[in-house]
């Protein structure tokens, strides 16, 4: 697949001998100086890394030049020794690279507890280094823990002549087996953007995209999204109440939400990938609080997995969710809107043909729609049904 | 086997056709008036029977005669009918015990949506009523749905001479496939204390015992817990700051927690009970949330499941509950207290013997304890492991 880089990146991914054989150490290089921002995971136990990156990005956020990766070990629950590794790790990169470490970030993915093996790492970053390249599936893949595919995601926004890349990078299957910490997510952009807008916009984006998928319901202790931007394309800066700023937003949340539902959809056992909506909500934070607590049932992920239109599960979890409306003018479809059957509406079910049902539910997506007539604030959300390789795949002894 | 069934107090349990064979309509009933009091699902969808019962408590929370049950069809989402069939259940068998239908307090659990076959339960109350009798055995198989066993656990006090029993009768076991609304908990004592009181206890119970299990973390339509005093042991008031009233508390505390226990054993797929304390945290609140979230993690179920001392997953899961605390003083145990090993401390792995752990995890009651080390406050929760098993009931087709 063809994708939009973002000039004046590269990047490398090698085997150095975390994992037995597949790829466990990626770097993306910035040739010149990145404007930085980051969203990190709000569980209190953060590993090592998102420590550092924490630190970095606080006092340099425009002047960041790599992005060192490791698989395999999250670098999480190691103390001190921990946090000296991802300064090692950042430190060997910026040697190799004639940077200064603070201009390095760090992330690191797999089992929690055990301390990274450091002479094989910074053997692999040489390594890596030596064969840097502007494509990124290498990359991609050596990032990768539990999940059976690479996840990128790439577009562009044509100013005139120029022309402004964007382009993600994620992995994350669920928090898993053996504690395989879930999500990264890296977004380069040869844009002219600020730090600060940089960082209002992701927070934003993530808002709408990572913080509404739901596999397990489990929040790591690595999560990190974090995104750099060179200005390579040497297109104007990019302010906030401009066009550009509002088209920019677009394409960071269009990658984003790419990445989020490729990550739901390789969920660990997952044969379906949930999208439930909200409209007419009397409050934003009641439409995502409904749709979030959709997508997270382990009734509703059930129900969907054995293609049952159990809509009774799904009216439940809407009003468990927390949020605040009357459940009797709300209206439930399932199916795409080409096919979609209303299976609720005034408080009770609507009769529906099961076979038409059973159909629908057959599909690899299943839209839910929830029209709570009752206010004008919508929302959206990804989950992936639940099975029994999920069980088995987590139910498996760690060694 | 022998329980303390609390004088005044008769029960039946019958078939009147609603399931296929089982017996599905229960009646308890009391010879003389009782005080009552009850707590009821905090999701928005509440099945009519809870929208009857909070208003008759409100209106008449001391003269209480009678509960009727059904089980297999939740009259939940059912609209104005549901409602109707409701109070034709009060009324009916207010007539037929020739009281009031202000008198009768209703409880359903099954499948969401569906009607009452109103002529079917007519006909099982006048057979109810014709066989009621001391033993509470037939009733609380009357109000199983999915559940594998029935749930009865009593006490008594003993006063002088005098005995005051408290009997409690429960059924739930998940909520589950085809939506069987989760928990039902009826407490009867012969107990004489005011319908304030009685709310007071029941409430911090409820919070301490049916609040703090966890099977798939979904909240039910239907579910609530009702408890009626008729006062026959005839021994004095239980009034606040007495002895009696802390030692009413404990044994209707016993009671709860017994029941929930056996609620979460029989968790739909469950071959395991974890129970998690959490000690020495800075304050309740934040105790109670970390305990809920461990015994809620699909993660530290699957692993619990699996034998697996996976203790990233607990820590992780600490940490993500929204407490407030600094989880590099907090220690991990695994295991009951002669056999115990820690596992964490310090923010990082304990070594330990994984042979060791590996028996440990091989029990049916699975024990974990979070020394948090800063501060007093104390919690516990219970939780059942999460199988193939239970994605296969849950999975299942509807019809």
């Amino acid at each position: 697949m063809k994708y939009h880089i973002p000039k004046g990146f590269k990047f490398a991914g090698v085997h150095c001998g975390i994992k037995r054989k597949r790829k466990d150490l990626g770097i993306i290089y910035s040739l010149s100086s990145c404007n930085a921002a980051g969203v990190f995971t709000k569980n209190i136990v953060k590993a090592a890394p998102l420590i550092y990156n924490m630190k970095i990005l606080e006092r340099n956020p425009n002047d960041i030049r790599a992005i060192i990766v490791n698989s395999g070990i999250a670098n999480a629950c190691t103390g001190k020794k921990g946090l000296e590794n991802t300064f090692e790790m950042a430190n060997e990169t910026a040697l190799n690279l004639k940077v200064s470490a603070e201009n390095v970030l760090v992330a690191s993915t797999g089992v929690i507890g055990t301390q990274l093996p450091m002479q094989k790492i910074k053997a692999g970053i040489m390594k890596a280094i030596d064969s840097l390249e502007e494509n990124p599936s290498n990359f991609a893949f050596s990032i990768m823990t539990t999940d059976k595919i690479p996840k990128i995601s790439s577009t562009k926004i044509e100013l005139g002549e120029k022309v402004i890349n964007l382009l993600g990078i994620a992995k994350g299957s669920g928090m898993i087996h053996p504690n395989m910490a879930t999500m990264l997510s890296f977004i380069l952009t040869d844009a002219n953007i600020s730090p600060e807008n940089l960082k209002k916009l992701l927070k934003k984006s993530v808002d709408e995209t990572y913080n509404m998928i739901d596999v397990d319901g489990d929040t790591s202790t690595n999560d990190m999204v974090i995104i750099l931007a060179n200005g390579s394309s040497e297109t104007p800066e990019i302010l906030p109440g401009t066009e550009l700023y509002n088209e920019f937003f677009e394409a960071l949340n269009h990658i984003n939400a790419e990445l989020a539902k490729t990550i739901v959809k390789d969920g660990e056992g997952a044969t379906k990938l949930i999208e439930a909506k909200v409209i007419n909500a009397p409050t934003k934070e009641d439409a995502k609080k409904i749709v979030r607590t959709v997508v997270s049932s382990n009734l509703v992920k059930t129900a969907i997995y054995g293609g049952d239109a159990n809509w009774g599960r799904i009216v439940a979890a809407a009003g468990y969710s927390g949020a605040n409306f009357d459940y009797e003018k709300m209206a439930l479809y399932i199916g795409n809107i080409e096919e979609a059957i209303k299976v609720f509406d005034n408080g009770t079910e609507c009769p529906f043909d099961e076979e038409h049902a059973k159909k629908i539910l057959s599909n690899d997506c299943i839209s839910l729609l929830l029209d709570l007539k009752q206010g004008e604030a919508s929302a959206r959300a990804w989950g992936s049904d639940l099975t029994e390789k999920y069980v088995e795949i987590n139910g498996r002894y760690r060694t």
